[in-house]
């Protein structure tokens, strides 16, 4: 017997709002048999616009009010202190008290992380929570946490990012010793800020599959599972990328628009540029996880269209799925008794 | 009058040696006629290669001998210690003693920043040395600094980083004001650590045309004309960068090998992708320049091949030929001044 899964949709966030998210929703809905939604946001908001999608209120799919939304660019603090019936907030109580497995918001980032942490908590021995999200790599994918929740990391933080990572990755996959990189600017162990080098020293000591050092290129070329950086470091690098690709795809746009011959060379080649576009659509990578709390909360991108916010919806039920909670919890249990 | 330029070349250093360097040298002196060489390296070696390319000794390019050799993999300490007579630490020895405008070097970066620091010593006001290099954007290029010389900065360091920069683009450019942005990972200038957020203050109030806070996709976008940031996010930042890269040239050959119907439209669309790679071509920003250094020292890609290796000759040779040095000691000197 399959367990059915309960995913709270904050169906107010993002730049598209209840366009993107009910579309989403429905759809997930039609493709997994065990999923279940919960609607969170302005009831008539959300109703009209599942009538809209010819969507239909049910045992899978029901609507819960919230009265109040956060904006993209609300102050965390303030939209935590003052919105408690944020369609946001709201969604995350309904992971808090059980209603719902997990919750999915395209919202305001760090009003997110802000409300998830006060309203779940952290998991026991688990200091910060850790934005962690998937890469494509040349032989697959890879990892990357933490992604911009913790400007500043002690040593002690990136070993938890560290274990939450590869069990992550062990828990999606079904691997017992998933590899894990720490992000330097070196391979040798000399290398590095002081920081890195003693975060190092305690991955090294964890019991997990520590690959060592790795530099910025390795994450792509899929060197390790997991990736380990401080949220700085990682949303650097994660934009950087967004920024190259963006650069990348716009010039080659720019070589088939030339003149009448690039762009007939453009139409002959357009299959091929698609299967390659494909591959790298960003979109299929949507869907960052806050990791750390009692309880699954993913993150999707703000601009998401329903295709990528499709992805963060799975993500979300993919970790319930396969215990993620859980698997971190108890290393973390293995951990501790260590030290003990 | 042109002012004839002198570039000391540490021959023996990269993964290639004397194949590269003195083909690149023999290149770059054919095109630029104010262009004189110093090839400096084991003197048989470096003959023996400049006659096996038909190049001539004269006027322009002579060979200076130096015994040894720094390996790529040396501690840079050990090497500046006791290797004297080192093809690099002779070309910078011939900076220093004004034999030669500007040294460039393929070799090891640890050995070439701390030998280069401690022969020819620091620019008044300048703490750190920075490694700056060009990068291409949407609109046309960037330069970034730090790239990898320091992993922990103050926030005063990054304020030189941002005068060195801006004197760079400035000197390169015949530009008045080049505008320089803050790496950080938000636009708002609540965010980031406390080291950015010092940092902010400090270059708000240089006197230079600060644009404030960045993010990664600023960089390739093209925002501004200098990127500010810590050596070890510049470097991950450039590392990401030529991983995705390649990872991304990766597939789409990968997609265009795939069978013999996508192999003919990559045969159609061939002038087109090569026109694209051209204009992303990593070897033609190759040369990095270490700043803040009482004198021109060029950093080229170790793996550099000979094409690559004229651009970094010809870098070094933009730099003398535009002040590039005196742009940033009259500036530290005005900054100082206003201080006092």
């Amino acid at each position: 017997m399959t367990k059915n899964i309960t995913v709270a949709i904050d169906a107010m966030g993002g730049d598209h709002g209840v366009k993107v998210t009910v579309a989403a929703a429905i759809k997930c809905l039609a493709r997994d048999p065990d999923l279940h939604v919960i609607l969170v946001g302005v009831e008539d908001v959300v109703r009209t616009q599942l009538r809209t999608l010819r969507g239909i209120e049910d045992a899978r799919l029901r609507i819960h009010h919230a009265s109040e939304v956060v904006g993209m660019d609300e102050s965390p603090a303030l939209a935590m202190r003052n919105k408690k019936d944020s369609s946001m907030r709201v969604a995350i109580n309904l992971v808090k008290s059980g209603e719902a497995d997990a919750c999915v918001s395209a919202g305001n980032t760090g009003a997110l992380m802000a409300t998830a942490r006060f309203v779940l908590k952290m998991l026991p021995g688990i200091e910060r929570p850790a934005i962690a999200s998937e890469l494509p790599t040349i032989k697959g994918r890879t990892f990357v946490l933490d992604l911009g929740a913790n400007v500043d990391c002690t040593p002690e933080h990136l070993l938890q990012f560290g274990i939450m990572g590869a069990m992550l990755v062990s828990a999606l996959e079904r691997r017992d010793a998933p590899s894990v990189g720490l992000l330097n600017i070196g391979e040798e162990e000399i290398k590095g800020n002081e920081i890195v080098k003693q975060a190092a020293e305690l991955l090294r000591h964890s019991g997990l599959n520590f690959y060592g050092n790795i530099e910025g290129d390795d994450i792509y070329k899929g060197t390790t599972d997991v990736v380990v950086c401080d949220g700085f470091v990682g949303n650097v690098a994660l934009k950087t990328s967004e920024g190259l690709a963006k650069m990348i795809s716009t010039m080659l746009r720019e070589e088939f628009n030339r003149n009448i011959l690039t762009k007939l060379a453009g139409l002959v080649a357009l299959p091929v540029l698609k299967a390659f576009k494909k591959r790298v659509d960003p979109r299929r990578y949507n869907g960052a996880t806050l990791l750390g709390l009692r309880g699954v909360v993913v993150k999707s991108h703000g601009g998401a269209d329903r295709y990528a916010f499709e992805h963060a919806i799975r993500q979300a039920a993919r970790e319930v799925k396969n215990n993620v909670q859980q698997r971190i919890t108890e290393k973390m249990a293995v951990l501790h008794k260590d030290v003990a």
